[in-house]
């Protein structure tokens, strides 16, 4: 047996997020239905690094799974991508070590969350990027987003159906910048609670519409209660960007704000 | 009676085209059930600029209508926009004067194809980018390009279907750009025919990806014979961006790449 690393793009608002349901709608449940057909076998298991919800898209997600069959990296590309609806892709394979674990071994996880602040909506980005009618005033989110940084208790911030054993979690970066009408979050941690991006969302637009003061989010986070935070922000502009895998340092991953750029051609912080 | 002009931008994957059909799938049976609700009278006829087909987005398309009611511009907007699906949406309304008509009083039209060359898919820009796997040659396709420009009997590039009387059509422009992976394809004519950016678009990558001499599209364009131009291209990355209304100076249009960096956020060639 041998363990393989792929890398995963999808369009989230086509699937019932990522982990295997009975009804089968979701990222899981097609791409190893593919494997399936591409390696002609009964069953393929497959591990990723984030388990994203429903209408929540994916640039890099990082999966493995071990097979008998040797394929060349590119087969297993071409092979899967001529298998999988245009909603999914592979963008890279690579063997690994049989101690390589998709989730267990990343070390940090970077979303990215691309916000339109405009009038009227945009139905070429429906699905594709969040959008708000208001005005937003990203200097009074961005002090916002400093008072969330660092080790915090973030069960303010998670869903009541979040099964993670503690709530405690590392949010090492939550940039937030601006190109126009659009605005860039980028949320960087060792790992994420249940819906705590979308609520985090939620929260710093309070702040960034002028219906909460910016100390406001430090309240609710000290408060650990839930019913304090904002509603949950829609997941159409929510992206898994990048993992790291310090243990695999030649995976051909791509920084956060680059895969962006290259998946949406979108004009990112990063270029400017 | 007064006439009122909208400015309409939507999702082209998610309908049958533009003009009204029996099934009703289509942006003008779902613009007109809007309006019937949101005017409350039994039947409001609309007149378009340009009748896209299916897959083909729009970012300025223009309609025209009458109607007794008295409505503030921005009551136009959001009234409208809160009764259309999110793959439809009204960008402005302006009162016109009754001699205006969105399809005649057209000088021009601009249609741009954003094509992304990159060797995997990318599932963020399904339905609204095109794409090939193969590298282009961007300076054979514009030395092609220039060949097709003029006036001309574009019956070799018209769809089997194409309903237009006459073949001849006067292409102004017809400029080739790239950005990193993304091409940008403007076409600016006095009126097109059916099919014919596709067309266009499926003989110019014919010569970027250098299966055919850039002289090649001269002679297809010469023979008049539509069994030699090459397959009609993928509507994914087209959108009807631009029209001329010279009688009409005063509806706030915009530069057909300033609507699609507003509407899609791309890094556009406007830009830079």
């Amino acid at each position: 047996m041998g363990r393989i690393a792929l890398c995963i793009s999808y369009d989230g608002a086509a699937w019932q997020g990522w982990q295997t349901q009975p009804g089968g709608q979701t990222v899981q449940d097609t791409l190893e239905a593919a494997l399936q057909q591409f390696l002609n076998t009964p069953r393929v298991a497959t591990i990723c690094a984030g388990r994203t919800d429903t209408g929540v898209h994916a640039l890099q997600q990082i999966v493995h799974l071990d097979t008998d069959a040797i394929r060349r990296d590119e087969s297993w590309v071409r092979g899967l991508n001529a298998l999988l609806p245009a909603s999914v892709a592979v963008q890279w394979a690579r063997p690994v070590t049989d101690t390589f674990h998709a989730r267990f071994d990343a070390r940090g996880r970077t979303y990215l969350y691309i916000l339109r602040s405009a009038p009227v909506r945009s139905p070429a980005l429906r699905g594709r990027v969040g959008w708000v009618h208001d005005a937003l005033d990203e200097k009074a989110m961005r002090e916002a987003a400093v008072l969330l940084q660092g080790e915090h208790d973030f069960n303010a911030f998670r869903s009541s159906q979040c099964q993670a054993a503690s709530p405690v979690r590392t949010l090492d970066a939550l940039d937030v910048q601006r190109q126009g009408e659009f605005l860039f979050f980028e949320f960087r941690a060792n790992a994420f609670l249940h819906h705590m991006v979308r609520n985090l969302m939620g929260s710093l637009l309070m702040v960034g519409r002028g219906r909460r003061p910016v100390r406001w989010v430090a309240d609710v986070l000290a408060s650990k209660d839930r019913r304090l935070a904002a509603p949950t922000f829609m997941p159409d502009g929510l992206y898994l960007a990048h993992v790291g895998y310090p243990a695999a340092p030649d995976l051909p991953l791509r920084p956060a704000y680059d895969v962006l750029h290259h998946h949406l051609g979108l004009l990112c912080p990063a270029d400017s």
